[in-house]
């Protein structure tokens, strides 16, 4: 098993959907990466910060998890970084209602020493610079570096975002994501494109159509499991990503054969996380309800052709 | 091996898409279907309409792929169907330039006798009571029906097409089609809503998006096959729907695991059928080549995980 380190948000969310709406909730990209990595009892650290508001019950389920959060700076004074949306009836765009910063105007990401020789590190979304700090502080070359951004950064710091992608194994970026930062309509021609700017592996996110690993001419596909209902998609995507990460964490073989079994378990991940809000679904998931859905995804996609 | 009959339009089609445009050329959901069967060399014939100035080299194309086109109608005073449209950059989104009914305004299908006792049915996408119709000259209850339609007849023929939904076997239909029939968001529920109003299997077409095969509570899914460039994406789906019931007709086995290789092939048989304009790829189209899509879809899909 590899120590596995994540950087991200920590955060409040508060979300309105078709189907009901929450207060402060628990929230924050490092908190759904981290509770999708913890099913696989991974040695897993979260580097992020909060303010003085954030309860001591919340970094407790974190703990309870078995996920180290001494590395998530607590700043006394100043309040947790604040996000709220509202998702239309389709469930797939939103509005932001509110973003505030809060302490991660100012947030220097500091890797504790028990996990700077950590052999994977997951990069949530957060400026590039940020991003490379935490690199920057690991002793060792990691085996396994996965980073996830977003469009902001794509307009807001590109130049950057294209230094710290050089320095990565993996992104995870969504459809239109890769789009933008290609300029090409093919998703098979923009993850080439993404190869030639650094990451040997490519994930593209689809949302409700799944998600495709490239890998030189190599694409593999997992959809996303058909539900009756998406009650709250946020996190889905960190979800994801942390199922993805935390399995090769995990197995430590970081193949394109592995890999498609994490982007599966990736995907069983998230088709839980969107069905109640926030973390909810996530705090409370065993490892019978994941091997039923994963044999759900089984027989969703798997066929015999014989081929001769 | 059991008979094919296929209704549905022959007609011109001419097409504008960022690659490039045509004059009238092949076209109609039959002439999809009939090629797409024709892979399968199933004893299958197309039933449909045209004019005077539609050329004897196009039905002798059909004919030298093995499908009957005797119960192709021809009116020799009158013009062929034809339709004209014009795809956006994004290539999933068209406007439809001109669309003259000509002789497809008075169609009566005809099932030639030889073809009155087939056990498989494609109604291509017709106004329901036409479609209606080729069903009530089958002396036997035909094993399989598979029906395709579109919003088009949501709007204009509603009652028609409910009536003939309850007297067949699979529908194919699109995402946004099956939302609309059913005012359900979820596809899911959209699916077990059409499984209410007759068919036992449903199947979604979601275009670049794959395919859900729905019956009672199981699905599966085929996603389409990432491809570098989508030249052409017209007929596309009734490509789709004649490998679909192409294979079921050549195999005589209409189970629900049948049905998942029948989507495989009809994916398969699509992600050829957008290479070039119109029929073109589908006219030259070699086993060795589909033998090593397939290849592909499974290098796609396939996973192994092993569950205990």
């Amino acid at each position: 098993m590899s120590k596995l380190v994540i950087v991200g948000t920590v955060a409040f969310d508060a979300i309105e959907t078709p189907f009901g709406k929450t207060d402060k909730i628990l929230g924050g990209a490092a908190t759904f990466i981290g509770l999708a990595a913890a099913q696989f009892h991974v040695n897993a650290s979260i580097v992020s910060i909060v303010g003085g508001d954030f309860p001591q019950e919340y970094l407790d389920l974190l703990s309870n998890k078995g996920i180290d959060v001494s590395g998530v700076e607590i700043v006394e004074n100043e309040k947790t970084f604040f996000w709220s949306g509202k998702y239309h009836n389709d469930m797939n765009t939103r509005d932001t209602l509110a973003t505030e910063l809060n302490v991660l105007a100012d947030f220097k990401p500091i890797v504790p020493k028990d996990y700077i020789d950590s052999e994977v590190v997951m990069l949530g979304n957060l400026h590039p610079l940020t991003q490379m700090s935490v690199l920057d502080q690991m002793i060792n070359k990691p085996k396994l570096v996965v980073l996830d951004t977003m469009n902001f950064w794509m307009n807001n710091a590109l130049k950057d975002l294209l230094e710290v992608i050089k320095r990565i194994d993996v992104i995870t970026i969504n459809d239109e994501e890769a789009r933008q930062l290609t300029g090409e309509y093919s998703l098979v021609v923009a993850a080439r494109k993404i190869h030639e700017m650094g990451p040997k592996y490519v994930v593209i996110k689809k949302g409700e159509h799944g998600a495709l690993l490239f890998h030189d001419d190599n694409v593999f596909f997992a959809p996303a499991l058909p539900l009756e209902e998406v009650f709250d998609p946020t996190g889905a995507g960190d979800t994801f990503a942390g199922g993805f990460t935390g399995y090769l964490a995990k197995t430590g073989d970081f193949s394109f054969e592995n890999m498609k079994k994490a982007i599966i378990y990736g995907s069983t991940l998230a088709s839980f996380c969107v069905e109640k809000f926030g973390t909810l679904r996530m705090e409370n998931l065993t490892n019978h309800e994941v091997h039923n859905r994963l044999q759900q995804f089984k027989t969703l996609t798997q066929f015999e052709i014989e081929l001769t």
